[in-house]
């Protein structure tokens, strides 16, 4: 199975889920969001890392499934909670319908994504119970930092690495323990699996912070510099804020107070990262990451070939354009 | 094991719960609202109907605490929903912190009860769960309908009564089904218990909407009338409106549009109501659903004297003041 057929068949599954019909208000906001268009990256991966192990992965289904709708959860809620008005270039749930509608339908999600994962075989059911809760509350915990860096100056760089750890990493090592769990891969090979996982997934972000400034135009599909209009609290600002010295800081606090000069906020701003070799340590640390989580998956104890596809994948994600 | 010894176990297991201290705005508003005075009855519910069956119920507590945790949720997440700023006599979660707070807080505990659920005995892990997400997602439905129910004038008796049902009787009913479940009862007294619950819930509701506007105000411990004053649809109203003339429906429309006069309004809507009759007819669907539940407990195959304790529960329910 390779990254594209585990895409088209984790999709699939997901069109074919079906929800009650009422009330209508409660589930339409799901079927909605989990209608758009997304990379649904994450059940693909418990399926590939499932492949690992076992030819037919179709035990892991409601695993990845599960993942998927979890997924979707968080966005719902996140969006709420960032007053993001814009999911997938569509309005967002507290937007097309209300917020009530985004906490409740929200809930009812997050309670869909456990009835999926419980259709696993009975015999994986307990450890992919305990990963998935232990998992989901720690993603919690991140969106919680994240919300409270929003309005703190002195968040330091091994924080902002535990909350991008919590709110984004541990959900695509998990996604990957869950295949490797219903693979019947022993417990080093799962937590080998994790590790991929987590590295990845804090490469993969702070590589969102690196393409958001220093992003090709015509590939990255949205604004360059949408994070530093909004004055995000991003690994380039809270790196830059580090080595800054009085008069960078300065000019950061300056640049954070205009908001009717964007293009010469983003031109500043810029520059000041530049200036502050910004770009070259979030590259190294990006690196790093990335090949922690190949050394990793190299270290599982399956042949080579089979592990082509994950190591393409990282790669691919490594030298993304968007 | 007799209701207060129930109440006397749960309430401690609950005040052992220990959550992790950080990110303490995530765990606060949980232990907070936990360790309000409130009534613990579900969890004590699942206790009473595990030890029908056995003497030793150590086994069910995850369950029941995780339906004490799950309760908790909802009502964090209700009262943000409802804008209602006090429980229990104290601030609602989300005006002590903020309703973000509220949301992620409320979610966190939504994960926490599954995590506690998960403690189970292995074998009884997998009906638990679907038992628990089957309620859990009614139980959102519910609320859904509850919150369309305040814009709309024409909701019929029955709509009400499912209303309820989904709102708050249908975790009475998998409170005393999880106990029987981990009890080693057979499907029938199972399901025997789970009637139980669910008559006594709609009841329970019945009474609490009754003694809003009949009860006696040294012993009910809340204002008489309240629900008239918020124009809360209960079942009095509904009842009222579903046998009201033309004449009846305009002064109690001219009521609800008054908010300036609540002694005056408390009155007239009174009196609107007992010319009705709906305080006899709500007396006896209470009564009526009351004695199902007495009917159904009378069917479960263990002898009698065990089932005197929820027995005199159920009587001490109907016949509370407050």
């Amino acid at each position: 199975m390779n990254f594209e057929e585990a895409l088209t068949y984790v999709t699939q599954k997901i069109a074919d889920i079906r929800y009650p019909k009422q009330p209508a208000r409660l589930y339409e906001p799901i079927t909605y969001l989990l209608a758009m268009k997304g990379k649904k990256i994450r059940p693909a991966l418990t399926l590939l890392a499932c492949n690992l192990f076992k030819e037919e992965v179709h035990e892991a289904v409601p695993a990845a499934l599960a993942w998927e709708i979890f997924h979707n959860f968080t966005l719902m809620h996140d969006d709420l909670m960032d007053k993001a008005e814009i999911r997938r270039g569509q309005p967002s749930v507290h937007k097309k319908w209300d917020e009530n509608t985004a906490i409740l339908s929200g809930d009812a999600m997050l309670i869909l994504s456990y009835k999926t994962l419980a259709k696993s075989p009975a015999h994986y059911l307990k450890i992919l119970l305990d990963l998935f809760s232990t998992t989901a509350i720690e993603i919690c915990e991140g969106q919680e930092y994240d919300m409270q860096f929003e309005s703190r100056f002195d968040v330091r760089e091994g924080e902002y690495l535990n909350m991008i750890r919590l709110k984004t990493a541990v959900m695509l090592g998990a996604c990957m323990k869950s295949g490797a769990i219903v693979g019947d891969a022993n417990l080093k090979d799962q937590n080998l699996l994790y590790d991929f996982g987590i590295h990845l997934g804090i490469a993969f972000q702070i590589q969102d912070d690196l393409l958001d400034v220093y992003g090709d135009v015509s590939q990255f599909g949205k604004q360059i510099g949408g994070d530093i209009l909004c004055n995000k609290k991003t690994y380039l600002l809270i790196s830059a804020w580090n080595v800054a010295n009085e008069q960078d800081k300065e000019e950061l606090l300056y640049w954070m107070d205009v908001h009717d000069q964007p293009e010469e906020k983003i031109r500043a701003v810029t520059e000041c990262y530049n200036r502050l070799k910004v770009k070259e340590r979030a590259r190294n640390l990006m690196e790093d990451y990335y090949w922690k989580a190949i050394h990793a998956l190299d270290e599982v104890d399956v042949d080579a070939d089979k592990k082509i596809i994950l190591n393409d994948l990282a790669c691919e994600l490594m030298n993304r354009k968007s």
